[in-house]
């Protein structure tokens, strides 16, 4: 029943029958995929370069490897704050720099990509852009990681034929994001769906993260998700930080203090020992 | 933004806030809702004494406290096996008794309640009828306990209502369980959505358990699922498990053998203690 | 791809291929299936005679045939208005009676079976009792047509074998009611699904009915719904009407005046000619 | 209840209470949002000068008045036909001139714009782009017409959003299109809401499609809708037609034949009528 399409001369570049261990990622000494879970955290935007340097102390001194912040914002409305844009990218730099820790921030056109390769680490494609096919064709053409998120109503398999958009360019740096699909909930953003963590990693070699902040909406809901989402077997996860959530431009609802993300890594790292993992 | 709908006169019968503690409910010397887990196991179906019981055998010499089976069984084509019946249930109450396990099976009409109620410990209100509202009603009157599934589109706030319906007719053992609701996703039978378990834990005392067989309905997804299951919080899980699944009467592709459910308590037990609880 | 089950010894009975022309149901002297298109108009709960009454003569004056009013109310919430019950029943016999003109409520629970037959002309099974299977099979046994609304999240093959489940028992007169999916929409109580309407026709004989109040739950929506739905083939429409809206003890939001009932037969009225039905 | 959110300074541009007609285009002397309904028919994707010539040849005899034709398709997977490309707007833009008819096709990529620009009359934003707000925010700098498809799960306050960073750029000329969205349906490709269409007439000025090809997936399915969407108050319709569906290189099954089309065209006549509507 459940078998992903193959190609032409055999199984997708993403299906795990070509290749039987995760496929690792390296970026600057730090690895997603391997038995140290991937802890992704900062603020939804970059705000300013002072929020961030606060926001990059506190997550990495509680166990985050990497740095999160977002450049440029997709937002439904566009009298909504859209982001620093370049200013944005440089101070994420600068601090991603001065904190050792690689940065990841989302790429919205391709037109803004030899800026975002410039500026960050990894490169994240957003669950609006999942079937954005054009951008998925260019970032198999560059040399830097790639996380992406699951489309708001994505199957499965769309998404690992997503992914496979850029494998087939070249790039085989491709790290997947579960967030959330959009389902008819009304008291959470969206509903997170872990069965996917565990078919992905069943059927592919690609690692799988988990963003309990975007998939919840909800702040009370980020640990106990997050805690799950170990436990089906993600590779890491990418959780939202702001040291004032209320004062947030965007997402301040979902946002833990830095307070909360320290009690997150306490609560998580049992369930990461628990199943073989480890969280430094 | 998320509040529970109150009542002339407080808060909701099912509301946190009128009790700190979870609602214990206690069945012949087992528990649901306590610091050890419940564990439910059984076949979909009662199928006949011989299969029942050496499934019971193996899933009680696994650890699993409860036991499960269908007498009457919701089928959405007319011509589908549809349960033994009475003789369903003398069979389930003969095998608990010997194996000392307490029973739990599916009441779909009101007109079968009193037979029901005659040989089962625990009655379970499936999916299909959790807005039977008639039923639950009559739920309310009796004095045993009832795990109430939730609905396939039903949203957190009707489940809960649901529940509420059976506490406000004075029963109060009422056990609610999550058990996937409908998505697009063709891949899993339903879209486990952990996020209730947590949320339904912050606005409820009631125990919460997770079906990890019918939430995904794919065999190798219901490990993970349960291991996350009990990482989110649950209080418990009811697991399909068949001696042959191959050639059940119903949802044979998402049973486990008792060799597969021996594997999946050995997996949960050490995220069972990594969050503070126990499975013996 | 589209193929309804099977069953052994052939088509399902509900199947288009059992019979060519639509299954007439005929409830004294009003036929539902028919070129006249069935118009079911009247309050969504029975709350008084007088007001029933009102609102029976004014429906009956635009062209509706068939007066509906609730007298078992299935609610979220255990301390909403639950419905007259049997006092209900009488007041919509006595008024139908009056009006000359059959009645339709809405049956929750089998033990209610024997007075609902008793007082009114056509059963209603509501969307929440879709699957419920038990009340399906008693519904098989008796000699009254039955409105089977399509469930929250019911696949159009489950609603078409819910029905098989009333004709396997011998009862023949039976009529499917369209009246919303759940979705993700925000704005409209339900999404409304015509396509749903067009495949029932091409697959099955059964006569369709679209709700559009439930479908929509929005006040504006119910007239270019209606027009919309008679465009795609639908056999008549069921519509909430109540002579205030803003007091009606449930779904007031989505109820039309009579004087808004009046404009909307009268819009509908050369859409139904267009597509060679009429409404008188 | 709804609301259409509103901006500083006042509503949102594409908000009715800004402009009570409707804002009708007007490409090569016809016009969307008329009386008369804008008919756009031709191929899923352009494959050859000769089929896109034929097809056109009959829709337009049919009384379609616009062409459509992909040249760059989205497509799930990156080893399926992608369509001509350059070559393929080239062959449109030949076939339109030649048949008199203004040519329609999707921009997938903002790289590509300048291109679509010089080669089409109206450009259509896919519905898996609806959400690159990159691209919108470019669209809203030309001057040339926009189709945007609303987006697979996109609620319909979003989808009026992203019609506003167009309109918010500049570009007025923005024409909405209803195609499904995602549903558990699993016999229909998505499902098409009308309710959708009388919401947004209800609520902005800007034109609205719809196409019953992608909506439903499935021949049978495509005239019965597009009768519902005039029926509702849809301003013109979008149908895939291909001289031989079964040797499509995409979407066959969904596609008419132009003898299809025709009897489509002949049936949604006196439904056009009967709404005040004309079809030439």
């Amino acid at each position: 029943m459940i078998k992903l399409a193959s190609r032409e001369g055999g199984e997708m570049l993403v299906a795990r029958k070509n290749r039987e261990e995760v496929s690792l990622t390296k970026v600057k000494g730090c690895i997603i995929g391997g038995e140290q879970l991937a802890v992704i955290a900062g603020p939804c935007a970059v705000e300013s370069e002072e929020i961030l340097k606060e926001t990059a102390f506190k997550v990495r001194g509680c166990g985050a490897a990497f740095l999160r912040g977002g450049a440029y914002k997709p937002r439904t409305s566009p009298y909504s704050f859209q982001g620093l844009g370049e200013e944005g990218l440089k101070i994420l730099a600068r601090v991603g720099e001065d904190m050792n820790m690689p940065v990841i921030t989302e790429l919205m056109d391709s037109e803004d990509m030899e800026l975002v390769v410039e500026y960050t680490d990894i490169i994240q494609v957003g669950a609006r852009n999942m079937h954005n096919f054009a951008l998925l064709r260019k970032l198999g053409k560059i040399d830097k990681p790639v996380v992406l998120k699951r489309g708001l109503a994505a199957t499965i398999e769309e998404w690992l034929l997503a992914a496979e958009y850029i494998l087939a360019g070249g790039n085989n740096q491709v790290i997947l994001c579960e967030r959330g699909i959009r389902s008819a909930e009304p008291w959470t953003r969206n509903t997170l769906d872990l069965s996917a963590v565990a078919l992905v990693k069943e059927l592919s070699h690609l690692p799988v993260l988990v963003d309990p902040s975007h998939a919840t909406g909800v702040r009370s809901l980020v640990t106990p998700m997050a805690k799950a989402a170990i436990a089906a077997g993600a590779d890491g996860i990418m959780v939202e930080v702001h040291p004032h959530p209320e004062k947030a431009l965007s997402d301040g609802e979902q946002s833990l203090t830095p307070k909360g993300f320290s009690q997150l890594m306490r609560t998580i790292e049992p369930v990461a020992r628990a199943v073989g993992r480890r969280i430094r």
